[in-house]
């Protein structure tokens, strides 16, 4: 007996599930102007604080940032530290991440910074000590968490990477012992982009999930069933929308009745890499 | 105009959404011999492929461990390092830690490990220099997308960090560029408990979420009304189930008639830490 018939997600529910995946977005560019509720908010970080921590550490904690000349400063940092990055990007690549947008610090309702407290478990670091990292994954769980129910919640994340971590702990008076994981810019939006912005400004493209998976060791071959069932997906997601369909993303009508193992009309998703597989 | 009436997320699907992440669960104990059909897993792999990445990056590679032997290997590393651990643990938590079970290598039906190749964006490492570290947590992304999507098609994850790295490359074959993020152990399920492991077992308990919000700084008071919402949300969760609930989890009736801002019913969700700012 598993609990796979009570647990309690039909199809709608699993779908909602993978749609907040699959149209998250990194968003930099379509932050309104507009408050954030104190309600979504503290859903948003009760969701954070329900990550997965090694030896249920709870390492995070969430700095709410709203002040204007604060974020201003941030901004700043982020412009010294992009400036320092250009070089180091392949020539012919400069122009187009100049003309980038990977921020939005100011324009948006509020900024949170996720830190982790790397002594939270001192004395008893059950899954630490060969892998110290642990509760910096453990708060990046949480970052995911916070993303994910704010997809759900019509509320834009961007996660700003391009940032110096010791001058951002000055900023916000961070301990020694405390790390900024994610420096987070949190809004309204006027849209969730179709496709990321690197993906549709040129800078990466989806890369084709068949060629990441391994059998047994890194080099293994093998799990041709399993690559075939990815390729299915995406075959699945890149047909053409039917013209009856109600539902919110491009969707094509089912060509069989669904199956219990694969009733989750994927089809119905917003799959923007439908072609990586081709 | 925001995109907030037209992203597709009504109360159902939000609900669904953080149900997964309410009720997700770090899984030793109750794993099914059951096999995962290469469709369930294809999708749970698709989520974790759609995962943010620092510069589009999408380090991640997804080994599948099906092979008894194999597996009895890795749980060899993870019964040594356990060993090696125990000593760093308080005394007075020694025997409890003993008693834990904290993997399900063996018996689960199979096993993922996710890992980071540090050199796919070579050239160009957008938003890594200034922290390289930034393809390790993308790679953690991936990992939480697997997990919460495993949940919402009833499949049970447990993250295995008791474990040599070096060790678990050499048995993996992963090259040297290539970290190991993560150790998964996949597969059906029995039940999904009602709390974490840890915190049945007094190892740990929710921390009170209020506390960890801080304002503008780290040692920054204020956010009064932002952490009062944060206590709400715990007591709706408190309160005591009504006998015509039909949920899937402890709910209770209404109060008031939901407002728009708070029409998520957070009560009728398994949050666990309901007592936390308690």
């Amino acid at each position: 007996m598993t609990a796979r018939a009570s647990d309690g997600f039909d199809q709608i529910a699993r779908e909602a599930v993978y749609r907040a995946m699959f149209t998250r977005r990194d968003v930099r560019s379509h932050f309104t102007p507009e408050a954030i509720d104190d309600e979504v908010l503290a859903r948003l970080l009760l969701a954070a604080h329900h990550a997965p921590s090694v030896g249920f550490m709870q390492p995070w904690n969430f700095i709410v940032i709203r002040d204007a000349n604060r974020r201003e400063k941030v901004r700043d940092l982020f412009l010294t530290a992009r400036e320092q990055e250009l070089p180091e990007i392949e020539e012919e690549r400069q122009a187009l991440y100049r003309k980038l947008k990977l921020e939005g610090i100011c324009e948006s309702a509020l900024n949170i910074c996720v830190t982790c407290d790397r002594e939270r478990s001192k004395g008893s670091p059950l899954g630490r000590s060969h892998n110290p990292e642990m509760d910096l994954y453990s708060t990046v769980c949480a970052v995911q968490n916070f993303w994910l129910a704010a997809r759900a919640e019509g509320v834009g994340v961007g996660w700003v990477s391009i940032i110096e971590a010791r001058a951002l702990k000055n900023l916000l008076s961070i301990p020694g012992h405390v790390t900024p994981v994610a420096y987070l810019c949190v809004g309204r939006v006027s849209q969730f982009a179709p496709k990321p912005d690197l993906e549709t400004q040129g800078w990466g493209r989806r890369l084709p999930l068949p060629e990441l998976i391994m059998s047994e060791t890194f080099h293994g071959q093998g799990e041709t069933p399993l690559k075939s069932a990815v390729a299915q997906l995406n075959r699945l997601a890149a047909a053409p929308a039917g013209p009856d369909d109600q539902r919110v993303a491009p969707a094509v009508p089912q060509r069989e009745p669904p199956k219990e193992a694969s009733a989750l009309s994927f089809n119905s998703l917003n799959l923007e890499d439908a072609s990586a597989s081709r």
